[in-house]
C-alpha cells in the first residue's frame, strides 16, 4: 500500500491541482492533500476554507483525504507514514525548484519526490494569475472548480 | 490596420524597452506604450512621469502612443481594439513567465501575445537594476536615453 | 505594408505549425510560408510535397503564400523585401536556440524575428515525433489536417 | 494494483538508471524495464546484451521484470496494461524534451508519465559519456554497476 | 598576482559556499569572500556574525580574507583592485540571472565575472532553506559547518 | 602558478572563442588552447588548420599556447598539470551539458571547471552558424578573426 502527499498552498485550489490530484489517485492507494500553513503569510483564503474549497471541488474520489500543516513536509510525512512527495510540473522554472526542494527533501529524511507534468490545457493556471483576474472581475470559469468560482465571486463582490 | 500594446511598468523607461517599442513601430500600424499601475507597489517614478519619460525618450515614432491602465491588461486590450500584445525577451527566466501570461491572456480573450528578442547589447538591462546602480551613484549613461539619466540623477540627488 | 515569412522544414507541417501561420496571417499584411531546402538531408516528404501539403491544409487564407529557399533565410528576405522572420516557440529549448538564430540574423543584415507562442493544445507536436508515430501506426488524427493524415497513410501503407 | 514501465535504451544501464528502477520498484506494485528497439541506429550492446546487464545489475527486486518493444512505447502500454510511465529527470534540457513526450504520449492513448529526479550523485552519467569514458580507458567503476563494467572492459579490450 | 572576490549575502554561510571559496582559494592567488550588505532587508545573522562564522567555518585557507561592503559589488572590485568576481552556479535559473549580473557589471566597468559549478553533493543547498528546516528544529548538520551549526541552535533555541 | 586548458573543436575558432581565450589569459598564468580531436567527425578544417588559425588569430598573448589532444581531456590535464578547464557560456543549454560533463570530469580525476559568460555581442556566434553562413556566401567578418574569413574564403571559392 502505498501513501502519497500532494502538498501546497492552495489559495485557492485550480483546475490544474485538481488534474494532479486526481492523477495522483489513480496511480496510488492513498492520497492526502495538505494545505502548506505559511504563518507569515496571509492569503486570500484561511486554511479552513482552502481545505473546504479542496473538498468541494474534487470529484467522488474515495482514496484521497484533505489535511493541512504548520511545520515542515517531511516531517508530516515521516509521522504520517508517507512514501512519496507529488508535485505537478508547469514549467521549467518549476523544474529548477522542485528539483532542490526534492533534493533538499531527499537529504533529509530519504523521502522521494514524484513529478506529475501539468496536462497542457492547464499549463498556465497559477492560483496568483487567478486571483489576480477575479480581483479584476475577469471571468476564471475556465481555471477553477464551480465552487471555487463562487467562492472568488463572493470575496470580492461581484 | 493591426494595432498592439507594448505592456510594462516602465520605472523607469531603459534603452532595451525603447529598442523593443521601436522595433514594434516599425511592424506594426500603431503601438500604444500602456504603464501598467499596481496600486500595492510603489516605485520609484509616479505614472504621470513614467508616462512622460517615454514620450520625450522616444526618438520621433508618429505610429507610437503612450496611455496607462490600472485593471486587467485583456480589458484595455478589448476596450481599445488591440490586436495583439508585444513583449521583449531577454532570457529564459522570461520567456517561462511570459509564456504563461500569454496563454492566460490567450484563454480570457483570445488575445496574441507576440514575442520581439532584446537585441543582444540590452540583454542585461532591467529596470530593477538601473535603479540600484544610479542610487550608489555608478553611471547608467549606456543603459537609458539622457531625459531618463537626468531624472535618475535628480531622484538621487547626484 | 508588412511583409513576414514563416519559415521551416515542414515535412510535414503539422496543427501547430498552421496555428502559427493562421495567427501571422492575421496580424501582418502578407505571409510567405517558406520551405527551407536541406540539401544534404532526405526527409519524408520532397519539397513539392511539403508546399503542396501546406497549400491545401490552409484554410481560407488570401494573404498567404508558399515558397521554398535553398540558401540562407537573410538572403530570401532581402531578395524579397522582408520585413520580419515569425516563428513560433513551443518550448524553453526551442527558445534558446532560436535566440541565437534571430540575433545571428539580426546581425547579417538588420532582420527583426518575431516569436509567436505557441497554443497549449499544440505546445507537444513536432513534425519528428508524428513521423514516428505515424510510421507505427498510431493515430495522429489529433496531430496534422486531414490532407497531411491522407499522405502520411499512404506513404507508410496503412 | 498499479503497474509501470521505465523505458529506455539502456546502452549500457548506469548507476543513474537502477537507482530509478529501484526507487519505482519501491513506489508501484509492479515495474517493467522497456529496451527500447531502434533499428536505424546500432548500439554498443545488442537487445540480449542490454537487457541481461539490466537483470544482472537490478539488486534484489522481485516485482522488477525486464521486457524490450520495436514499436511504439503507448502501444507496449497499452498491449500490457501499464498504468504509467516513469522516467527518470537529470537536467532541465532533459524536462523539456520529456515533458513533449509525456504530453503527446498522453494525447495518443491518454497514459500518464510520471517524473522521478536523479539523486544528486547521478545527475551527469548519461550512458553516452560512459562509452565514452570507457573507450579511451578512463574508469567508470562509480558510475556503472560491476558487470557492466567487465562487459564494458571486454568490448574495449581493456 | 590574481584577486578574486567571492560576493553573497552568506545567511549564514552553507558547506555549498564553502566549497566553492575553497576550489576559487586553490585557483587564485587571493580571495575576498564579500558580505553584501542589503540595508532595506533584515536578515538572521547580522552583518559581523556573517563574516565570523564564515571565517570560523573556512578550514585553514591562508589566501582568503573576509570583508564587507554596503555599496555596488563593482565599485569595491575598482577600490580594492579585484581582478574577477567568483560565483557558485546551482541551477539553470541561477545562470539566467547571474549571466544578466556579470553582463551589466563588466558594462559598467569591465570587471569579469568567473562561474563554478556547485558540487553535485550540495546543489540543492539554499541559505533561505537552510535556515527554514532550522527553525523547525530540522536537522541541517550536512548542509552547513559545525560552527554554522551551533549558531542556528542557538538563533531558534533548540 | 595556475595553468589552465580551454578545450573546444575550433572547427573554425570564432570571435567568441577569442573573447574567452583572451579572458582565461589575463585571469590565469598559462592557458592551453586544446583542439579536441574527434576521429569520427571529419570537420571543415584539419586539426592542423585548426590550431594554426587559432594561432594566428590570438593578439598579443605571451601566455597562451594551442594544442592538440585526441583522448579524453581528463587524462590531458592530468599529463600536463593542468588546474582546471575554462569554458565560455552564451546560453542555458550550454550551460545544463557544460554542467554536466563538468561534473563528470570532477568525478573521474578531481578537476575543476570553470565558466566564463561570453560577452553579448558574442553571444549568438556557434562554429556551426560561421560555417553555414560563410558556405551560403554570406558575410562573416565581424564574427570571425581576419584570418579565418581569408580561410573560409578559400574553403568556400568566394
Amino acid at each position: 500500500m502505498t501513501r502519497v502527499v500532494c502538498p501546497g498552498s492552495f489559495d485557492p485550489v485550480t483546475k490544474g491541482h485538481l488534474d494532479i490530484i486526481e492523477r495522483a489517485a489513480h496511480l496510488f492507494d492513498e492520497v492526502v492533500v495538505v494545505v502548506l500553513v505559511n504563518e507569515s503569510k496571509k492569503g486570500l483564503f484561511d486554511t479552513e476554507q482552502r481545505m473546504d474549497l479542496i473538498r468541494r471541488s474534487l470529484r467522488d474520489s474515495p482514496n484521497v483525504t484533505v489535511d493541512f500543516y504548520a511545520g515542515l513536509l517531511v516531517d508530516y510525512c515521516a509521522q504520517n507514514g508517507v512514501d512519496a512527495i507529488v508535485k505537478g510540473l508547469r514549467a521549467v522554472s518549476d523544474f529548477d525548484y522542485e528539483l532542490q526542494m526534492a533534493q533538499m527533501n531527499g537529504n533529509l529524511t530519504g523521502i522521494d519526490t514524484v513529478f506529475i507534468p501539468t496536462a497542457p490545457d492547464y499549463m498556465f493556471i497559477a492560483s496568483s494569475l487567478v486571483k489576480e483576474v477575479a480581483r479584476h472581475g475577469g471571468d476564471v470559469a475556465d481555471l477553477v472548480s464551480p465552487v471555487v468560482l463562487n467562492a472568488l465571486d463572493a470575496k470580492f463582490g461581484h
